[in-house]
């Protein structure tokens, strides 16, 4: 992937006008909504995808949608390439910047304008951390679904732009079922809203299309987001297999069965391991894999759904069954679950795959995986939102070592072509960025990719926004 | 809106043609697969938005994709417009053709292709019914949830251009909610496929995009869609209340309490007496307005929602609250509800308007709508998914008198302007089609209409699918 990876060469236009495109952007903001001193841009180099990275040309962090309007405005007259940012957590290197772009980060803007219960609504600056919107409204009882491990700190913007999901997402769905609507900056300037407090659109669905475009289509300034009622009460069951295998088989019977609980976490052996090291969240560790099942609802209603996933597990020989007993217990499990990421990272270098698979496939691709992984000579764990089919395959590698740093990558692709090849797809939450870029040949046609281009084309027409991501570079009109 | 309503010019190298075009599809397609007697185009004059008519050039009934694909290579050659015809069930002329075009009729791609629990799915012809999507998988506990009025009739392919909804989307969504993939036959005759039985999508979500499209971005020809699984029972409910600002207030506290049952449904006295003429539903008569709210789940879980929601209409002074006793009682609450449309039609002509508003503004949308319907001297009845705020008022006029037909045009105006001006939506469920067409210049501005046209130029520079629908005829590109 490593010669994939290169970035599109600079625009000398551009590059040879820094000190003029500098002055430009001071005179169009306040002073300290600026950043262009190169020792100050290092923060912008890369994201959480930190095998790559560059300095952009300069960093811009607006406060008002009139002065992002400003910034592509200018931008757009002079080909100035724009690179979106939220809080940097891309885990596809979807906010990595190039040498002749503006970053255009948005952490300024992180105020909520309005929670409108009447509705079930929140409009909130795309700046906001996705957590503190839940924080804002826990109080009256309510909280937005969507939680991508990383949502102390990821923005709305990044969610939306990368369609994310989280563990919770089976029962609530992912970002763009959660999206009622956006104000954004086109890449000429000018703002359009799109999408409300109100069910449908007229004509065609550009917010549907916009959720998940990786700040390809315009700059999203303020989210309208849907609002959820907490339940009565919520508790995770912990369910210990034998082998990865019959926990994968005991998912698709449960979905296949019709139920669907709010979340279904998956973890394999090294995972389990893993996590429990870290956060003592008390997972048995005498089993080959373990689900977290999320019921909700009044107890009367969690027993219910529980009672029938407990007799689907029954058939694939579950070892353990464990329903937490307080809510310390409860927060500890999903503590566990939801620093897998950074756990892992105390043990070793990763990647994080993130595949999605038909239900009906998802015993075939982790056993397939496991293949692809023993091949190479690398180790891996998986953890992931079972329910959503949405694997996350972290294939452990040493950093320090180029050779193991290319299997890792090459392992990492095959995972993936085997999940489209299984009928899935390249990516679940984490959008395709700079990763996934050229395996886009390997899910679409030249005709699928060529419709993409063109929709792509039909909102920037010379391709300055974000412009290194999603698309691989090679055969682009 | 009769003025609005006339056509795009019919292409003069188009009509020209017609001998030799009616030649070139005979060589295309199976002798049975094509229309052209004026006598037996009659059927393809107009839809459910009988208004308007016209006779189109010819039709075209294939049985493949390949012969879709094949018409579509030659029409996109030639520039002859096409338009695509599911059960011609569209209330805003979606289906309507015009005197150039060739009508797309996809009844004749009718099967269900597969069905596949594990993944909880199904893919279908475009050109399968809705409701025998139910009927197929019911049989093993499934179900297709959206359910529009018309869902005997209308076909899954129509359903998806329109993004139809239905009393049942509350709790379940509408198409876009429950559609995984489509198989689109291109206008130049490629095919794609976009989405599968894998969430989400690497890039964008053209899936998304053309859900809601009208037509105008493809010809879908397979469609996956999501199964669910039935639940353990179901009841409907019925509240009737003094007026409907009272009707209203109480959906607006249902839903901002985060209480999300399976169906709100509101009829205000017109629509009652209607309804309880033509299906004898057993609908109180003594009240303003009724709302059916349908509770699902266990026993338990039903009359833990069904309390909430009591407590909730207690509020608004509730006079009548009915919970059915038997199968046959709901059936028959259903049956008056879902008839409405067809029982009006049998006392009155009518226009039925699609509007939506947030769920905080019903009531004074409602009062609203009744000051406009009196200032005309006209008669309304109301009878709309309340929970998802798409209101349907039915404007009862005289087709016979052309003044009252043109009041009740204008009143219907002048309802959807309220809707939008109240922070609402052109249409919740029936689409732009060519009923509110003009009305895009009110839901949008400049710029945003721009960019939608931009987007239908990256599917179809020629505007040949569908051209008269969906966008203001003057200020096209």
């Amino acid at each position: 992937m490593s010669e994939a990876i290169r970035f599109l060469p600079p625009r000398p236009a551009v590059l040879s006008r820094r000190a003029a495109i500098i002055a430009d952007l001071t005179d169009l903001l306040p002073a300290d909504c600026l950043v262009h001193e190169p020792r100050e841009l290092v923060p912008f180099e890369t994201d959480a995808f930190i095998s790559y990275r560059r300095l952009p040309l300069a960093v811009v962090l607006p406060r008002t949608t009139a002065q992002v309007a400003a910034v592509m405005r200018y931008c757009h007259r002079y080909g100035i390439p724009v690179v979106p940012r939220g809080a940097g957590t891309s885990l596809s290197g979807g906010a990595i910047p190039q040498e002749d772009a503006v970053v255009l980060g948005l952490s300024r803007m992180s105020r909520v304008l309005e929670v409108d219960y009447a509705n079930r609504t929140a409009i909130v600056q795309a700046g906001v951390t996705n957590l503190s919107i839940s924080e804002t409204v826990g109080v009256d009882g309510f909280f937005y679904a969507p939680d991508p491990s990383s949502q102390l700190a990821c923005t709305i913007g990044g969610n939306i732009g990368m369609n994310s999901g989280g563990a919770h997402c089976l029962k609530y769905g992912v970002t763009t079922n959660n999206l009622l609507g956006v104000k954004m900056v086109l890449v000429d300037g000018t703002v359009i809203d799109l999408g409300g407090k109100h069910l449908d659109a007229a004509g065609y669905d550009l917010l549907g299309l916009v959720c998940g475009s990786e700040g390809q289509l315009g700059i999203v300034t303020e989210a309208t987001v849907r609002l959820i009622a907490k339940p009565e009460g919520a508790r995770p069951v912990l369910f210990g297999f034998e082998t990865s295998e019959a926990a994968g088989a005991c998912v698709t019977d449960i979905i296949g069965a019709g139920i669907i609980p709010v979340a279904i976490e998956f973890m394999d052996k090294p995972a389990i391991e893993i996590c429990e090291a870290f956060a003592q969240a008390g997972y048995p560790l005498d089993v080959g894999a373990l689900l977290i099942v999320e019921v909700e609802g009044s107890e009367a209603e969690m027993d219910t759904m529980l009672a029938g996933i407990v007799e689907i597990a029954r058939r694939h020989d579950v070892k353990t069954v464990r329903e937490c007993q307080s809510a310390t217990e409860a927060a500890l499990i999903w503590k566990g679950r939801k620093s897998a990421f950074g756990a892992t990272g105390r043990i070793a270098d990763y990647i994080c795959m993130d595949g999605t698979v038909p239900l009906g496939k998802l015993s075939y691709v982790l056993n397939k995986t496991s293949e692809i992984i023993e091949r190479y000579g690398l180790r891996v764990a998986n953890v992931f939102h079972a329910g959503d089919g949405n694997m996350h395959p972290l294939i452990l590698f040493n950093a320090n070592d180029p050779e193991d740093a290319a299997k890792a990558e090459e392992a990492g692709n095959e995972i993936l072509k085997l999940c489209v090849d299984a009928g899935g797809c390249l990516t679940g939450e984490h959008g395709v960025g700079i990763e996934k870029r050229d395996l886009m040949r390997h899910q679409y046609s030249e005709a699928e990719l060529a419709q993409q281009m063109a929709v792509r084309s039909a909102f920037d027409e010379d391709w300055i926004l974000n412009p290194s991501k999603v698309f691989p570079l090679e055969g682009r009109a």
